[in-house]
């Protein structure tokens, strides 16, 4: 069984510190529903695997402000309180269950050596059929994801929603950073859907012209932020799922600098311009509902720059909205 | 006449330093129109009372961090200097009076006793047939002015504006606490009219399960913040007031978590996602002026925690706008 | 030629710490395309110039708290920053250029002598059929471009998108401040077109009734935040546009105050309501579009208060966007 895998050594478990447990047995919180990788269920339509990735070191590559490594702590410190009025039932008549296999061990270790190790969960949690949810870290742990991805073979449709385009080239020597993991996507010529790339949310005083060429040239789409505002949120919701759907197997990406500052004051590059709290978590719950979600990757919460742990609970909110809708009607 | 219990020795006299005198005499400020409790006027259509409740106590027993007995001094600091170009020209015309009756004393006293003369107040104030506006405090201040709707008889309906459904059980012995207010209301089968009674803006991974079924079985009404948003806001609204106007009679509960963080971060229980100042300021003007509003609270203010006064001013704007727009038809 | 005004003596050329140059030559900066007066191209349809006014001297005649005379250098700081997908293509096609002439040297000088300055370097700025954009400042910067304009003499109309009216009067002695550059516009009864001056955003409990009569008896029109989004964002704004287009010549105020203070933290007097960056960025992007824009002005940042940056990046984000979009087809 792949679970071997997951199973392995090179993950720290959660800290116990925030494994809570709620006082009143009538308002389970999440703390007290997910479970270990040893017990990972059998028959369980839904499952959804968490790892945690603490590392900021794609982000200090890319000349960018380090903090991110603290994102998988922070993000759990709000997750693990929250109410459960949607997965509780659910869990309890077997038709979800949550996974978390902790956070992969980063020090003493490479980037690359981290991004392989990465992949290598995730495309063992995809071979379960399971869902993966990356605890970010800078979003270069966009990548090892997108490799699983391209390892497991499927054909599918990705979506990054971000301030950014995160198309630049590779450092010297072609290494990997927080701002290049959609170009390593692109170059790496795998099992991504020809015309299925869409860029959600790039402002246009935030991107190079050069990348947004490139993006256009290589079959990507761009939803530039100031016309989805234009056209306004569900127009330009509609052209990005026509083109999500080209596969029945979706990769989301979300980078918390695509939100507002105002909502997200704690990421690496704050933007004062970007997206509601309510916009991104409407398109989450469609996505998760519609069965087509694959991988979801939550990146660039930065503990060191938020505000009474503001990101830190949105992308936690971001999460649970994912895990509550979630339908997968796959085997 | 009913103001002898509402300038009772349980209250404290506002601040001084908050009274401030307007420089320009084409600019007065709240400060300038705001008269004491002996200044009652007759004739008067719409009189408005102003009562803080400095209290956290209920937020302690809730587990809650404390703060919010500083809300009513920081929320009336924003007031007090707020421009008044709707209402001067109406306290002018004899059309609208605002009394400020200052703070419940709180030192020594249990939370029992605190809410006990804090009903008195209410039902006091609701006699006189005046707009009771509490500034809280915990969103335990909300069952007091419950208990005088109750005690005044005239059946109402009711909104929590909220995150939280609030409707925990009491603790041990029966104690009430912030997180209990409307399983209280409903228990008491006081004056509350079946089948009004909203939660409107509930976050699904906010409430437990049990909890959601509790309202709802009890017939009351739960609008998610989530569908709100899907539906469309005007949509959900029109749902909502429609169960309010089964009575003539309004109770609004507004809890300053409702609010996104980034506009109310001061606030005992901060939501990252949540309602826009715009949303709950444009229901509020609505509510006001259709002649049914009988009672208002702002609660869970909590000034420890606010950016720069944000939180108190939101809190102010919403007090301003409600005063600005009442219209009660009542004798 | 005009630019010998430019030249004068009584700017201070930008720091030098701000003029970073981008490591990536895909991916140039504002800072790498910025040039100074004496690179000014002949044959550019669309020329901006920059020009920071470093004082809050009105700010303090006017009572309010210090620190906008900070604001030039920190919208810099982010600005110059800021990638270019819009305006790099334009300039290497030769359709724009970005000149920034500095900041006034205030050191010394009187607010009228600062005044008396940027009158004659707006002046020179117009003549020379460009655009000008002033870094504020508090908001009396308006002022001595509005002298401009009224010397220059081609009739224009004006928006002011505040939570305030500034039209309070002028202090003793006659002395302008940071709420009185709208009724020096009035009362100089220069080249303004009648029935074309917009106050849009206005908060109700920001604005003394007395100075919202004055604004409409003199051929004003108010805009009020809770009636904008009552009516729609849109409809407001239709209404607006009809009023400014009858000049083709617009000349727009932004007080970094009309937005939310979620959005916008760092400003002089904040206001938990206001606008949001989309709704701010969308009509600018109209209007400059429209060929009519004749003048820019985004004031009030106040870096004391700011939070990371967000309000200098929100102000840097608008001017951007302005420049990126511009179309002036005028000789």
């Amino acid at each position: 069984m792949k679970t071997a895998v997951i199973r392995g050594k090179n993950l720290r478990d959660v800290d116990a510190q925030l494994r809570i447990t709620s006082i009143d047995a009538d308002d389970p919180r999440f703390s007290d529903l997910i479970v270990g990788v040893d017990a990972w269920p059998t028959d369980v339509p839904n499952v959804v695997v968490l790892l945690g990735v603490p590392q900021h070191l794609g982000v200090e590559r890319n000349g960018g402000r380090a903090g991110a490594a603290e994102g998988p702590f922070a993000i759990r410190s709000a997750l693990y309180r929250m109410a459960t009025s949607e997965v509780a039932p659910r869990i309890a008549q077997g038709d979800l269950a949550i996974i978390d296999v902790g956070d992969l061990i980063t020090e003493g270790k490479t980037l690359e050596q981290i991004h392989d190790e990465q992949h290598d969960i995730i495309n063992a949690v995809l071979s379960e059929g399971a869902l993966p949810i990356v605890l970010g870290g800078g979003h270069d742990t966009a990548w090892p994801t997108i490799m699983a991805l391209n390892s497991h073979g499927t054909s599918y449709s990705a979506i990054n929603i971000d301030a950014h385009a995160d198309v630049r080239p590779l450092k010297d020597g072609g290494r990997a950073h927080s701002g290049s993991p959609f170009r390593q996507m692109i170059e790496a010529k795998g099992a991504l859907t020809q015309g299925a790339f869409v860029e959600f949310g790039l402002q246009k005083y935030a991107v190079a012209a050069a990348h947004a060429d490139y993006v256009r040239n290589n079959g990507g789409h761009i939803e530039w932020l100031d016309e989805i505002r234009h056209d306004g949120f569900d127009v330009a919701w509609e052209r990005t799922w026509q083109k999500l759907q080209r596969s029945s197997s979706v990769y989301v990406s979300l980078d918390m600098d695509g939100f507002a500052s105002a909502f997200a004051p704690g990421v690496s590059a704050p933007s004062a311009d970007g997206f509601t709290p309510w916009e991104v978590l409407d398109v989450l719950r469609q996505i998760a509902q519609s069965s087509y979600l694959t991988a979801f990757d939550v990146v660039e919460t930065n503990p060191r720059f938020d505000v009474d742990g503001r990101t830190a609970k949105l992308a936690a909110a971001m999460i649970a909205t994912v895990i509550g809708s979630l339908r997968r009607n796959r085997d």
